[in-house]
């Protein structure tokens, strides 16, 4: 697959103009006092499925051919993915099948079955993802979507920051979490291709820091065993996410899940927006770094909200 | 003290311009198919304070003449009343005297004191309460903004609605949550005065029912040892606040604690919005109502998102 560009972004956000809200950017004064810098937080908690992810999977299910289409698409996802991809193909009016390891959060697992997807769990291993997921394509003829390595997905996710670029042009640093990469290059190759002189960086887990590992050494360092609250941030860096990131991003920083929490329930707080651990972790490295953002103009991509309202981190 | 009218409501938002939200209104698509109806919610959860009850309190003490602020404002509240003056002082720039009752919300309670207000704790009864504002008043002068009975507070509510239909003028029905009666007296005129078409409707627990009992009865009934989880909805009604509602409310629904919290919940998973219990009294009363709101195009004025977020409700 190759690299996008500026141009498959906006094919991207042409193709979903229809269907995905362009959601809002929001300050917030507290914040901003505490950092003394001004943040802008594009909201993609807001987005359809409460997840950025429906960019990428209606980008990359509108781009299939009628023929390409006909048989459904297929993944397998802990999360939001998933809801993208089920949302995406009923639009569509195409067949999603999902498989997801039975020990995701209720409020995905449900969402997922409201959008209408065939689900089909499976132990929560990567192996057996993928060889349910290699039997339901045996079975049904459906085209694998790849959660992030994936160009159209890529460019999908990077409408996010094109959007947020035109609300606000004159951003220092935009920030972004990074799991498998799909987020943090598509806002890698927007920005860059924009101004050179925005700075995009990534965060992690300090529990799952296999992203910052990665670019150290110049190759892809597998996420083995990864322990952190931030369900979204697991997975390992994809190939293609990889090569741009190590092209495009500025840097990566690691959170540790305390701040995290405590980020996240600040920003509940004082926003009365609910966002995902996920999206927290861009927040706390705000917080972790300090002095370093004062008098910054630095853009949040917050990645999504979807949480287990029975089970918040900050209660366990 | 004199019944507003649509200029006081006009004054009221022409002084409030510069300091409050014009909060937005928002849909969901999965509350509007639940309902087969189109429901428009005004957020004033994400007003300053995070609740309307600053574009009250921000257009009394901004009403008083230099010589009526200069020894400040006080109030005794549980919660959105005092933060809301609070932030309201502050920005006029003279103290702010609260009086709350020691068992308020943690989150409540440290919101006022960030806010610059002197606090006096008191025991959780309207009979101490008011005697240790009485105490304030007479060592400081400082001058009582009433939460609710108080014409410019009622003024300042009604701005919430006008701004809602400036954005949505042709609703059928405008719902708003009835505790003291300050924000449902200020929707009731500001709706009524643009048109006696708009139906105007009250929501309250079933186990603090005294604002429907009290139209019922022709007179005020007292909330007595009221017994629900939505706690800004716990006071009587004002005598001001009695007189319009029984000249401009169509109706006061009432709704069990059960349903709110469910209500609430669902808000939260579907909008990534927080509300606290007393804005999702208005939604329980939909749900409840079922059928009667097919097809309609109803206006929710959402009252606040302040919640405790170490104690949510549905986890009790």
């Amino acid at each position: 697959m190759r690299i996008p560009d500026l141009s498959d972004v906006r094919d991207a956000r042409a193709r979903i103009l229809k269907h995905a809200h362009r959601t809002p950017v929001i300050t917030n004064e507290a914040i901003n006092r505490r950092l003394g810098a001004h943040v802008y937080f594009k909201c993609e908690n807001l987005q359809k499925v409460g997840a950025f992810k429906f960019r990428g999977a209606c980008n990359a299910v509108f781009s299939l051919s009628d023929a390409e289409a006909q048989s459904g698409v297929v993944a397998h996802s802990s999360g939001n993915h998933a809801q993208a991809l089920a949302l995406a193909a009923r639009l569509r009016g195409i067949p999603a099948y999902i498989v997801m390891p039975e020990n995701a959060p209720a409020v995905k697992k449900s969402a997922v079955a409201e959008y209408g997807a065939h689900i089909t769990f499976c132990r929560p291993t990567l192996a057996d993802r993928e060889q349910t997921q290699d039997v339901i394509i045996a079975q049904t003829g459906a085209l694998e979507i790849h959660p992030y390595d994936n160009s159209k997905i890529i460019a999908g996710q990077a409408t996010a920051a094109d959007e947020l670029l035109d609300d606000v042009p004159d951003l220092d640093t935009i920030i972004a979490p990074v799991g498998g990469g799909g987020l943090l290059a598509g806002t890698a190759l927007a920005t860059k291709a924009r101004s050179s002189k925005i700075k995009v960086v990534g965060v992690e887990p300090t529990g799952a820091d296999d992203a910052a590992r990665s670019l150290q050494a110049g190759h892809i360092i597998p996420s083995v065993d990864p322990k952190t609250i931030a369900d979204g941030l697991l997975t390992s860096l994809g190939t293609l996410n990889f090569a741009i990131l190590r092209d495009k991003v500025d840097g990566i920083e690691t959170v540790e899940d305390e701040l995290t929490i405590h980020a996240m329930k600040y920003f509940w707080e004082r926003t009365k927006l609910i966002i995902e651990p996920s999206a927290a972790t861009a927040l706390a490295a705000l917080f972790k770094g300090g002095q370093q953002w004062e008098g910054r103009k630095i853009g949040v991509i917050l990645s999504g909200g979807n949480v287990d309202l029975e089970r918040l981190p900050w209660m366990e």
